[in-house]
Parts: structure tokens; sequence; C-alpha cells
């Protein structure tokens, strides 16, 4: 049985928050855990269905705990249902400590995503991912963007949450201000822009990508140096924010 | 007051199931409704939340109804929270009538999307909605995908549904026989492939996509003709499939 206390905490953690005031987050899955194992992020605990202890991949996991002297729990799948928010308790969840980052790092960097207002969490989630492979190291995320932690952004990650650093601003433009006074070429998406074919990648550049409805903030605008279009060609409105931030990845790397 | 058999079928339609036996589906909000008037697709019903009526952008979609004999019936809020799945109705509701396309059109096309077993409803919108951004017609999507008509399908697309033409096949194996016979060139990614910079446009192509977690089928391989990379240089496992498939559509069109 998994304690009383324990269980609180977790159900707790699924609201924003207790997120921010324990400064902790839940991954869910064996692949996020092995990948939170593997990264320098501290795991304040892990979680793990009794009945399958015995499972290799799950076996690997309590090894790597312990020989890290992180406290392993076990339960039963009922106080799991009460817990996870997907309807089947990946047999394996972690309570992650939230990592810090700071500009200084930032600064240093070729090539930084900026997302403000970002509202969908598959889209935040996906263009992490989408970072992570592509090798880009740095993400810049307004506090009025979907919670970083939110269990939907953490899922579709894919455990890139531990690859990629993540700077959360409050005041977004006195951050776009700082990378300017830097060098930073502030670079952004428009449907009158020039062909993104012509985006230069020689200096810092920073890819400034606005909300899912309302796109870039008007105040934001006046920091852009240079806008680019991806050409469209058929009847749809817009490109979805992560393919569009997906492409963008694709032409810094290529 | 909305009549109980009309709430009756709206309710039915967010099964599976009954838009399968009624060959009809709904689109939510203002801008589908008004994507689907502008199409050729038969409209059956539209249903409008009565206190907005005078809006202007909803007037202007009664009055394309009237023109066009389309039903609009008028509801009040409570009724329409029990038929809309969304939290916040958008005033707007269309049932649209299912349209059948024909394999013949799709063997005069030159680039084509195929997708077998798509399970996420916001990976299958958002590569309909990028399809349709860069002018690709035509999508091949295999009967054991996510139903096109779900509501977060029809969402995701933002209208794009009625731009782009859907084959649903139940034999996919064949259908790809059948293009193959026409000189299609199969194309996929892989981990192992060649460099997506070499992926050539000169012949007729299908691009092919498989499942989300696991690929594509062992029995769909056997049909590529050729395998492409999109490189990774992070420690990402893969990319998300509509990013991948937005960056193949990209190259289509550059």
């Amino acid at each position: 049985m998994l304690a009383e206390k324990i269980k609180k905490h977790l159900q707790k953690l699924e609201q924003k928050k207790f997120r921010k005031d324990f400064g902790e987050f839940i991954v869910e899955g064996i692949k996020g855990t092995a990948e939170a194992l593997k990264s320098d992020f501290d795991i304040a605990l892990i979680l793990i269905e009794g009945k399958r202890r015995d499972e290799n991949e799950i076996k690997k996991i309590i090894l790597t705990a312990e020989k890290k002297g992180i406290i392993v729990e076990y339960a039963d799948r009922k106080d799991l249902e009460k817990i996870s928010d997907t309807e089947t308790f990946p047999g394996v969840l972690s309570v992650v400590v939230q990592k810090e980052f700071f500009i200084e790092d930032f600064l240093k960097e070729k090539n930084i995503i900026a997302l403000d207002a970002v509202n969908d969490p598959g889209n935040l989630g996906t263009i992490i991912r989408t970072a992570d492979w592509f090798g880009i190291k740095k993400i810049i995320l307004s506090e009025n963007s979907v919670d970083l932690y939110n269990s939907k952004v953490v899922r579709s990650t894919m455990g890139s949450i531990f690859h990629v650093d993540i700077l959360r601003v409050n005041d977004f433009k006195r951050t776009l201000e700082k990378f300017k006074k830097e060098n930073f070429v502030i670079n952004s998406l428009d449907l009158n822009g020039e062909s993104i074919e012509k985006m230069s990648f020689k200096d810092k550049n920073i890819f400034l990508f606005g909300n899912e409805s309302h796109g870039l903030a008007a105040e934001l605008e006046k920091f852009v140096d240079k806008r680019y279009t991806i050409k469209g060609y058929g009847q749809a409105e817009s490109l979805n924010l992560a393919i569009s931030a997906g492409i963008v990845m694709y032409k810094i790397k290529k």
C-alpha cells in the first residue's frame, strides 16, 4: 500500500500551482523514466506497479535507481488509477525535480527557438521533441504559454524534455531586448516575408513563434529583424505551429 | 427548442458507428461551416445558437445556407451543451454528408500521401491541413487508422478536410499494388535511408507513412521502392509523424 502522504503529493502534482510550489513534475512510463535517469535531472521518487517489478525494463530502472540512491516505491493498480491521468498506467512513474536554466548559457548558443503564448500542449511537446531531433538545444518559453510540466506536454516530448534546455521567462520582451543587444538576429514567420529558402544561418539567431490562433503578438513584432514565409499553394489559411517550427528547424540543420 | 429527433441524431453522430451508418459527420464552428459551404460537400443541416443569429459572420452563413436551400435550425445553449463536445459551443455546427472519392482520380495525381494505421487524431488532422497548405490534393488513408470524421480530426484540419481528397481503403496492400502497376514510386522514411535531400520528385510518387509508435508495418515494407532519412542530431529517438510528413510535403513543393 502506498502511503497516504505520497498519494496526496502525487495528486497535487497534477495541478500547475502545486508543480510550481513543489518545483517538481511527473513523468510517466518506462521510456520517460529511463531518459530521466540518464539525464542530470534529479529524481525525487520512482513509483512502480508492484506486480510488474519483474519485467526486464522495469528491473533495469529499479537497479539504476538503487545505484543512484533514488527512492523507489511500489503501489497496486487501485492506488495508481487515482494518480495517473492516462487510462492504462504504464507501470512506472517518476517525480522529477524541475531544473533551472540561466540566460548566460543561452547567450552563447547559435540557434534558439523562442515561443510566446503557445497554448496547445501537443504543439509545445512536439516542438521540444523536434528540437531535440535536430540538435537544437535551447528553447525560450514565455510564462503565458501552457505549463511546460503539464502531463500532455511532458508525454508528447517523448523524453526530449530531458535533452533540451528550456528557459521560462516572465518578461519576454526584455528577454528579446537582451538577446538583440548581444547581436542575435530575431527571425519570425509571416505570410508576407521573404521566402524561407533565403533564411540565413550565419548569424546568432532566434526563431520566434507566437500563439496558434493569433500569431505573434503586436508588441513583439517590433523586435523582429527578418520575416520569412513558407510558401503555401492550397486553400489552408495557415500551417500548424509545430509544423512551421519543424520546417524551420529542419532548415537550420540542413 | 430543438426537436428531439434532431438532438438524438446529432448525439449519435459523435460515434463512429453512426457516422458510418448515416454517412455524415459534424463540423463545428464558423470557419468550418463557412469552408463546408464554399466546398462541393453536401450539408444536411446547419445548427445555430439562437441568440447569436445576429452576429455578422453567422448572418452570412444563414444567408448562404438559405440561398443553397440548406436547412437551418436554431437551438438554445442547454440543447447545444448536450451535443457539442467542446466546452464552449462555437455558435454554429453543421452536419455534412461524407463524400466518396475514387481511385481513378488518384491515379492521375503526381504526389500522394498514404497513411497506414495512423492513431492520433491531431496527427491526422494536422497532416491534412499541411497537405492543403502545400497544395497536395490527395491522401490515401487505411481503414485501420483513426476515423477521419472523428471530431478532433475534423477540428484540427481547420477546414482543410473540405480541400483535400481522402481515399479511405480497406485493403491498403492491394491499393499500393495498384499504384505500383501504374508506375508510382513508393517512398518511405526510415532511419537508414538515403538523405531526404536526394528525394526525387520527377516520378509519380506515393509518400508512405505508418503508425506513430510502430512505424511502417512489416507487410508494407516490401512495397517500398525508396527509403529516405531526415537526419537527426540529438538524442530523440524519432520525429513526430506529422512533423516528418510536414517536412516531406515542404520538400515536394519547394
